[in-house]
């Protein structure tokens, strides 16, 4: 698989979403530098057109080999590569990489079966890894906050069971569309009203209830509040209170971007759970080192 | 306020909404006929264009007293008729209807405080004590499903304590945006799928999880599944589980459009309780008439 590409003296990481893009050098020495963070997601891509577009990279920043991941893997992106079943681990995951081109390697997904219920990831599989290499406990409980939040059982340094709570999505349409837009314009903040949110979320399970009483008190002009910290508060407290019901004990470890993992922390914070803070960023690279280093 | 319009000469009663109008003549005898359904909603009509669509509709369909209820008496309507306070009997909301022209109604919204918090109706009032002029329960527990659906304790005839849940709102945003939409574009029918979903959603707190789940065993191929009936069970299970925890015993009453009260009806079932379906249309034109019949 290694070709002629020697992944020791370096390579290029890209975490390509569905709409953004970005890509980092990694030098041989483990140095880091961004290279360039834009919006050809893959669904921006044409079909067959993959190939010149690693061209390119190859062409601007040097003729390394590159690791991809994230949603270029899916069945949207250049080629399909399987969702693991969990338990993971860094070398199944390896194993189960597509390789699409000499040098290229694409990272597959993570899949969880239960009975007659099921989860996927893809992308965060690469900065779980990564905060396992920053040094979380090799069995605790991990959350990655965002679009599509993740909870994760490690196992032995292994991705096991996890869940999948679509909060940053609800938030994002719930501001864009429909009764309580105007009210979720603000910018979310770990205040008063966010805790009094989470609190709300973290005990009660009417999340779909509590939502339209954001509208009512407006209307009726019942105490001022920051509408959005409180909602994205409700929507987090509900998103921990799911997340701490799966299992695990111990510190939970939060990866992923710094402004969702601090409201995450202030959560699990009211939860009496302590928590600990990994940059997304950081993971990811971390974690495409650890890959990087099974390939030389 | 009677003026030279005699109400019991016959009438003619508008629910007019944010994006929809209808209208019905209601005869002296109590016959009833549909005169318009069309898209001029609130919103579409000019500032000041109230009064010219109150004579079109006069000049249309006969110099009669008009009723007016829905989002026309709220702050984007015509003129605001304020909340009249849970509990709310039929007398308390007559006498706080504005009557911004000789001869024409609107009737005020509904509101409930609890603590530091609130809600409000507007509309399916006048459905409600139709409910009751058809003979529910004076002191029963009745559901309004729709957009916003309207859990009420009745109170000696009179609209107690209530609590809305954004239902139809949510499932009406996840099959237009987001990573669900395609899987929600089927008719929702109350099939085993949909049973399924309303057993997962009366039974646990994981609404914005298993939301995802949907979409996990699609990409798993997990069991061939109606994933729009499901997932209307989901979000309907959950909406009966907070409206069940909001009190009132014997069976539900539920108010509103078939194909809805159909699918809660299926949902009650699943937990234990008798419900009794009322057509939306023929409470909201039996709650006019018992508003015109204090207006004599």
């Amino acid at each position: 698989m290694a070709g002629r590409f020697d992944w020791s003296d370096g390579f290029i990481a890209v975490d390509w979403g569905t709409t953004n893009r970005r890509a980092w050098a990694v030098a041989a020495n483990g140095e880091t530098r961004e290279l360039l963070d834009d919006g050809l997601g893959v669904l921006k891509v044409e079909p067959g057109g993959f190939p010149s577009e690693i061209a390119a990279l190859r062409q601007q920043h040097g003729d390394r080999p590159i690791l991809l991941a994230g949603m270029i893997g899916s069945n949207r992106g250049w080629i399909e590569a399987a969702y693991v079943p969990a338990p993971a681990t860094l070398d199944g995951i390896v194993d189960a990489m597509r390789w699409p081109e000499d040098g290229v390697c694409i990272v597959p997904g993570v899949s969880y079966r239960y009975g007659r219920d099921a989860d996927v990831m893809r992308g965060e599989e690469v900065q779980i890894f990564g905060g396992l290499a920053a040094g979380l406990q090799p069995d605790g409980l991990l959350c990655h906050p965002g679009t599509h939040a993740k909870w994760v059982r490690l196992q032995g340094r292994a991705i096991g069971p996890f869940r999948t709570v679509m909060t940053g999505e609800l938030f994002s349409t719930l501001s864009r569309h429909g009764i309580l837009m105007d009210r979720l314009q603000g910018k979310v903040v770990p205040n008063d009203n966010f805790r009094a949110g989470a609190e709300h979320g973290l005990g009660c399970d009417d999340l779909t209830a509590e939502l339209f009483s954001i509208r009512a008190r407006y209307l009726l002009n019942v105490g001022a509040c920051d509408d959005a910290s409180y909602a994205s508060g409700l929507l987090i407290g509900a998103d921990v209170r799911i997340g701490l019901a799966f299992g695990g004990e111990g510190p939970v470890a939060l990866v992923g971007r710094p402004d969702l993992t601090a409201l995450y922390a202030e959560a699990l914070s009211l939860a009496g759970r302590e928590a600990r803070q990994i940059d997304g960023e950081r993971a990811f690279l971390l974690g495409a080192r650890a890959i990087a280093e099974r390939l030389t």
